[in-house]
C-alpha cells in the first residue's frame, strides 16, 4: 500500500501498527472497532476505512489515475492482477502471523516449523510466479511491461519477507523475480516504502 | 468465476478438474503448462490463460460491462473488493488442499486437525465479514447494495464450503452473511454454479 501511495505522489499520515507475535495492536478492540477484519493495512479516507492492500491499490488508481498502478488493456489488466493476487493469497495469506500463531498455540507444533513453512509457501508461489514472469513477453523491466503496476507493488514486499534470515530463501532460484525486485529497489517509490525507511521502525521480531 | 460467467450471461465450456488429495489432475505436467500456478480456476481466452478467480472476474467486467460486478463509485469498489479479498486472502487460501496436505504430509499431523483448522479460518473470516457487513448501511440484499457484486461472487462458495459435513460450520452465528447467501441462492446466475449443476459433478470428496 505504501509503494502505491509513493506511486501515485499522494500525500499520507503513517501510523505504524505493532505486529508481534503476541498481544499485537491489530487485535486490541481499538483496532477492531477501526478494522472488523483486524488486519493491516487500514487506509482511513475520511470516515471510511478502506481494508486489503489490494483493494486500497484499486482504490487509489481510481481517484488518481496516474501513473496507473494497472495495464490498460483488459488482458493485461488480468496478467498484473492475477500475479498480484497470487502473492496475496498463496504466500502472504499463508505467512502471516496468525497463521504461525496457529500453528505453534493450537496444532502445538515446535517453533522449529515455522521457518520451513515460510519457505515452503514462498518456493512454491515464487515457482509459480517466475515461471509465470519468465515465459511471457508481457514481462519487461517490471513484472508487466516496463512502469510498475499492481503486480509490482505486491512482490517486491513478499521479496523482502523471503530474504529475511528467518526465511532464507535463496533468490538465485527465480531470477527473473529477482531482477525485478532489484529495479524495483532503484525506484524512489519502493524505496522509501522500505520498512527501515518507516517511523518507528526497529529491526525485524524473530517470526 | 462461474458465478460472473453466469451474471454476465457469457457463454463458456466448462472443464472439469479433478481435486481429490492425491495426484490431482492441476497439478500434472499437462496443466502446469497450462497454469504454472496449478491452480483453479483457469479461463482461457484465444492463446491466452487467465489465473485466479478474482483476476477473471476484473477480466469479464471490463469485456462484458453490463451488468456490473464492482460499485460505480471508488469508495463502493474498494469496499466490495476488501470483502471480496477477505474471502480469497483469508479463509479460501488457508482451506485449500494444498494446504491441508502439507498439514499431513509435511507436518505429520493426524487427519483429525483438519476441521477445526477449517472451520478455525471460516469462523474468524466470518466473524470480520459478518462485523463489517452488519455495522454498514452498504450491505442491502446482497454484500454491497441490490444487485451481486464480486463481493457475493466470492462469500457464496465459500458458505457453501463452510457448511458441507466436513467442516459443519453452524451459518446462526453470521446472520448477514446467512441471509446474503439465501438471496444469492435464488438468482439464477448462483444456482447454475453450484457444484451440483455442473458437468461430472461426484459428492463431495472427504477433505
Amino acid at each position: 500500500m505504501r509503494i502505491g501511495l509513493n506511486l501515485k505522489g499522494l500525500a499520507y499520515e503513517n501510523v505504524p501498527v505493532e505486529l508481534r507475535w503476541k498481544d499485537s495492536d491489530h487485535e486490541t478492540d481499538a483496532f477492531r472497532a477501526l478494522n472488523p477484519q483486524t488486519n493491516v493495512p487500514v487506509l482511513e479516507v475520511g470516515n471510511e476505512q478502506l481494508q486489503q492492500s489490494l483493494a486500497i491499490l484499486e482504490y487509489l488508481d481510481r481517484i488518481q489515475p496516474a501513473p496507473p498502478l494497472v495495464p490498460a488493456d483488459a488482458l493485461g489488466r488480468a496478467r498484473a492482477w492475477s500475479i498480484a493476487l497470487h502473492v496475496a493469497c498463496e504466500i502472504q495469506s499463508l505467512n502471516n502471523l496468525r497463521v504461525q500463531r496457529y500453528l505453534i498455540n493450537e496444532l502445538k507444533l515446535p517453533d522449529t516449523v515455522l521457518s520451513p513453512w515460510q519457505l515452503h509457501w514462498i518456493t512454491v508461489g515464487f515457482d509459480a510466479i517466475e515461471q509465470q514472469l519468465a515465459s511471457s513477453s508481457y514481462t519487461g523491466t517490471y513484472c508487466h511491461g516496463n512502469t510498475p503496476t499492481i503486480a509490482d507493488c505486491c512482490l517486491v514486499p513478499q521479496v523482502y519477507n523471503a530474504r529475511r534470515p528467518v526465511v532464507g530463501a535463496d533468490m538465485a532460484r527465480w531470477p527473473t523475480i529477482a531482477r525485478i525486485y532489484d529495479t524495483c529497489m532503484q525506484h524512489p517509490a519502493f524505496d522509501a516504502a522500505q520498512p527501515k525507511n518507516q517511523p518507528g521502525f526497529e529491526s525485524p521480531a524473530l517470526h
